[in-house]
């Protein structure tokens, strides 16, 4: 008989948001006078229109495709030139990183990247993540086998977990243990901390030191408003060779459900054989393109070009700027009612130190059936999470400011 | 320093396309006078314009997009319940073949799928592949770490190659040596032939009694006109329990640039462990999904459900019919013109005996130099395939009608 992917038993069954999702229900069915007035800021997905550029953009691609003259088949399986070239040329020339278009990979996103670059990497690596962290990373680690069991707090086995807590303001220092791999998330999600470019430099040390390669993800840039803070791990010299950085459209363009991301992987990135041969991952990384995809839908990337545009932009800006005024309101409303409070200033997340010493869960249920508000409970992001929680600012300027008023109420 | 993944070191250097790609390129460089005549009859890629009815629920769901009260973010991982349902009811309930909406999985195409499926499987398989074959199986098996070294015939230590040949009408027989992987794809890229209810049923005996897996490629079962084919493993008594079925509509509805595409995962397919114990594949894929991936645009998801609306079946049939249409065109020339035909009856692909003994790229060569016209060699898709070629009949009549009178001047 066929044999299956056992790495797959290790993996804990319940995943964060539909746990989530089912507690919500149990919740709206047991009170339907009150599921109305429910407002969620769990899942951290955008809730405003796709800005009016990306939406022609889109009407013309579909339209192109309508007609024989102008109809288009297989593209490239990287990515079509005239977005590659504007993302090489917005997001870095144009801040002085010298990446070429052709080590620019699109995507369906970078939740599917982070997991695809373990693809071409090998199975000896010695991973380390954040804790809290992003599920993603850790669960496709489980999947591809680089990890032993789970262990009762959740984590797994062969990880290097690096703590991220409030004494190290979420931004943890390199590890005294070798690494190979190490994912960093910078503003993080969920913790909305950010990495100072003295931070980001020690991390890049670090690689240089263990020839560890570090994978960055950027997908939440965007929401950096202060001038010190980089955008780009390819900001602190020497990184363009120990560095791969995704990137998405679902936080600027609100292409969640219109889907398109992007790698970068530099040519100067190296990575070694077993016999000690050291090779540039960027040709394993273009034929991983070339034999499974075939790239991202048309008239997406036509949408996703749109967003360089001068209308593009300034769209781009005028959603980020909502969401953060939802971030602000949501931030002073945590603090006064007394909560610590920390992230929602260059990211979209606000992360809460629960009150009362109430644990994760405590608190998202508190939060639901006090407040009718849903929350995400800290402890699903890992253990370091445990005793906090994450309130996202995607959502409706009306609904954040409901959102803040109900906060205020825990003060009494 | 980090470890990459070996594996990809023993590929092949040079894909297939690209290396017709460049041999194109250099004839038209070198004839630039005749370049505007060179008719591609290689990549089967479509070259008809999108169906009405897909234009019209991309531009339809492009606009809910585009406002803030019809919104989406994100959507079901696996894909949205409206064409999961509609899918299952179409092309299976409706033929009598029990497949429920929650075995769908959407995809941006079935190369994609073809790679994806190895995620949940166990590096324990033994895989079996026709000969030729489409290179993608081949490939990520390589990838994965499933096979040996290459061969000097192209073909990779470890897997069991069954040769497709005018002896067995490019219909293999299972194999004595036991398999657990095989990969099957009818109507077949490259030869053009089915298989038929008697062949397919020897296939489902042959997986139960080695309770092997059969990764069953529909991609171009709407090409089957002759009652008698089966379009899905699935008409097969018993298959439920043995194949997993990718399907696109890259040659149904024109999706090749707008990219979808599904693979059935029937809840009774079952793999085991390394102690014996045996359990289903369907949640280890659905988890799959709910990990590394977003699922598919929402416009495009709307544009495959509009393919099964009464005008969208339609013109689906409007553009077989015209691809189907080049395809006898293409082979009665290549009949007239005294070669070996095969295929071009049931599927979009003629396969043809080179004449004179030449080698697959001598008639290449051969082709591209005496007609303009760009074929594909059927080396390329493995060693059996050498002294073939395969013509495409995606293109416009105008072009398969001039592509005929060329190859009608070979009988000469």
């Amino acid at each position: 008989m066929a044999f299956l992917n056992e790495n797959y038993l290790k993996l804990q069954a319940g995943y964060l948001f539909p746990e989530i999702g089912r507690r919500v229900k149990e919740f709206c069915d047991a009170h339907p006078d009150i599921a109305g007035r429910v407002i969620r800021c769990g899942v951290g997905d955008v809730t405003e229109a796709l800005p009016a550029a990306a939406v022609a953009a889109m009407h013309k691609a579909v339209e192109e495709l309508g007609h024989r003259e102008t109809f288009r088949g297989y593209g490239h399986e990287q990515g079509y030139e005239f977005i590659r070239s504007k993302i090489a040329q917005h997001d870095y020339r144009a801040r002085g990183v010298e990446i070429a278009d052709d080590e620019i990979f699109l995507s369906d996103g970078s939740k599917s990247d982070c997991g695809y670059i373990l693809d071409v990497l090998g199975d000896q690596n010695k991973i380390a993540i954040t804790d809290p962290v992003y599920p993603v990373y850790v669960d496709t680690n489980v999947m591809a086998g680089h990890t032993g069991a789970a262990r009762p707090d959740g984590g797994y086995e062969g990880i290097i977990y690096m703590p991220c807590t409030a004494e190290n303001n979420f931004v943890p220092e390199p590890p005294r243990a070798h690494a190979d791999l190490i994912y960093l998330c910078f503003p993080n999600n969920p913790t909305g901390a950010v990495a100072t470019r003295e931070q980001l430099t020690r991390w890049v040390d670090y690689a240089h030191e263990h020839k560890a390669l570090l994978l960055y993800d950027a997908a939440y840039e965007a929401y950096i408003s202060d001038p010190e803070i980089p955008h780009s791990i390819y900001e602190i010299p020497g990184a363009l060779d120990c560095a791969v950085e995704f990137r998405s459209f679902s936080k600027t363009g609100g292409f969640t459900g219109v889907r398109c991301g992007f790698t970068v992987m530099p040519k100067a990135v190296m990575a070694q054989t077993e016999d000690g041969r050291t090779l540039p991952l960027h040709p394993l990384w273009h034929r991983r393109w070339s034999t499974k995809a075939n790239s991202v839908s048309y008239p997406v990337q036509r949408g996703a070009e749109a967003l360089y545009s001068a209308e593009g932009k300034a769209q781009v800006k005028t959603l980020i700027e909502h969401y953060m005024g939802n971030a602000a309101i949501l931030r002073e409303a945590a603090m006064a009612a007394g909560m610590q409070v920390y992230g929602g200033a260059n990211a979209p997340y606000i992360w809460v130190k629960t009150p009362d010493g109430l644990t994760s869960w405590q608190m998202f249920d508190r939060m639901l059936q006090e407040l009718h508000v849903v929350i995400t409970p800290g402890s699903g992001f890992g253990a370091c999470g445990e005793g906090y929680f994450r309130i996202s600012a995607f959502n409706s300027r009306e609904n954040a400011e409901e959102v803040g008023r109900r906060l205020e109420t825990l003060r009494s």
